[in-house]
């Protein structure tokens, strides 16, 4: 169950004494003085974080796709009928880094064949299940152990001075909200996200909402300035990501009037975590890796910035 | 600018004694008392409100709808070549009862015209406006307040006892917006709505949201259960409605497990306000009423339960 690190005295504890934390806090404090001519209201003080790569770990593939490939496989004990398609027979295989190559209409495929024909609720019975189970590939860990400490302290601290923070994720809006209370605090109505076509359906006088397969709305890219307009209604003055996909929603964010705040996470500690940005084709940090400086954008450099990664850590 | 009624002590005062107030009370009471087995958490205390109808008037056609007429007349003025379709032409006219005729394509177009080729803060600055300048047809008065002074009290009251209070409307999200926040104390992310297809546009070097002729989404009917699930992520455990609209998001609501509380607004008092029901092309209240006593669902009666309607009566 999520803790806050100190509701009273929210500290950046695992972040090292630089000016990456000073630029953060520096902002904070500014818009948070009454006296301040950056001074923002309380009601405006919106800040997004993507999920993949920004909150938690994104390799060897993002978790979710994780969660699906594991899914195909399930599926296939269950009725091997069920994977009638190339790209199922290759999910089942395993070999992540042949499916990352097939592209976008293959992931897409594979979380459709698993992330549809169920009820909200069943689905997210056993995407629990499987967080609560299953263990990464290369640390062994948990996956919702593989959240970054030092961004735990950081959703703290702007909480602690009245930020409503909210997750703005490429990732599933069924899937994150799981654990983004538990992990994160961060209730379901904050979390946007993209999702599939749904519908009403009535079973024995029980009326549930059932996941179909087509996609309802992508938020990555161009989406999320989109689905945080809908869901929010606001521009966001603090902007968390590590990707190109974070790119659109640090430009229109920061181009609202008065004081605004962007920052990317920079994988760059292959010992600690991992390292990749302009040739992955997870978490790919390229356009928005030469964008961030011209727009006085902060880059977080994990290497030199966290005094830690996970929450284990020493 | 919005004012709770009494943040300390809210009070349904121009709610008459009778068995409508005190099903109010006795729910809110029971599932705030932590000895109760009804107690509900206060993350899930989730009450959610239609709009039109249901917090403030919708006759002789939804708001909204008045806005778009008036906008289609401001159009002409300005470009007498857009005025280029029968349903345009019938909206210069003026005669919303042959409007509503036309039914729901010829409302969308109407709507689509007048709602899409700006963005999204340009829309809003012309429906602040025209909610500043407008009066409504019959009572000579703003809009803003023919809001139901026995609603507002509600709100205040269940906010009292830390429910999250959305309003969940078949009207659209950008509209609503405009005055949510000021006449309910509702904020804009605390209201789901229908919205039209968007696009971020780049002009000048500022990424903005331009408003788009197509439908997005449709929040009213099977759309609400949706439109919630997706926004809020959870079952409300209270719901207002006055229509056939909000039939299937009581259904759905109350088909959660605990205590839920379903009310609708039946428009019963020709003086104070208006009185329709099963037959009105707007806020047709028809299958709802019936499966209102079936489903234990309270039906308020406006000429009965309310000692006041608008918030300037004594």
């Amino acid at each position: 169950m999520y803790q806050p690190t100190s509701q009273a005295h929210p500290s950046l504890l695992s972040w090292n004494e630089g000016p990456t934390k000073n630029a953060i806090i520096d902002f904070v404090q500014s818009v948070t003085d009454a006296e301040s001519t950056d001074f923002i209201h309380p009601s405006d003080r919106i800040a997004v974080f993507d999920n993949d790569g920004t909150l938690w770990s994104e390799k060897p593939a993002y978790f979710q796709f994780l969660f699906a490939l594991d899914r195909v496989n399930a599926m296939a004990k269950t009725d091997a009928a069920l994977i009638n398609t190339p790209v199922l027979e290759a999910a089942i295989g395993g070999d992540i880094d042949a499916l990352l190559d097939l592209g976008v209409p293959a992931i897409l495929e594979i979380v459709a064949a698993t992330h549809s024909g169920m009820s909200i609720e069943t689905f997210q019975d056993q995407a629990a299940e499987w967080l609560k189970r299953a263990r990464h590939p290369v640390s062994g860990m948990p996956f919702t152990s593989m959240v970054y400490q030092p961004m735990l302290e950081l959703l703290d601290y702007l909480r602690a001075y009245e930020f409503n923070v909210y997750i703005v994720s490429g990732g599933g809006l069924d899937f994150i909200r799981v654990f983004a209370e538990d992990v994160y605090g961060v209730p379901p109505q904050n979390v946007v996200g993209s999702f599939g076509e749904a519908r009403l359906e009535v079973e024995r006088g029980k009326p549930r909402i059932m996941k179909d397969p087509g996609v309802g709305f992508l938020d990555d890219k161009e989406g999320k300035p989109l689905g945080i307009a809908r869901h929010i209604g606001k521009r966001p003055v603090f902007v968390a990501g590590n990707s190109d996909g974070d790119l659109a929603m640090a430009q229109w964010s920061t181009a609202g009037e008065g004081a605004r705040f962007a920052m990317f996470v920079h994988h760059t500690d292959a010992e600690r975590e991992f390292a990749y940005d302009r040739e992955s084709p997870v978490g790919r940090f390229d356009e928005a890796l030469d964008a961030a400086p011209e727009n006085g954008w902060t880059i977080v450099d994990i290497a030199a910035d966290w005094r830690a990664v996970y929450g284990g850590e020493k």
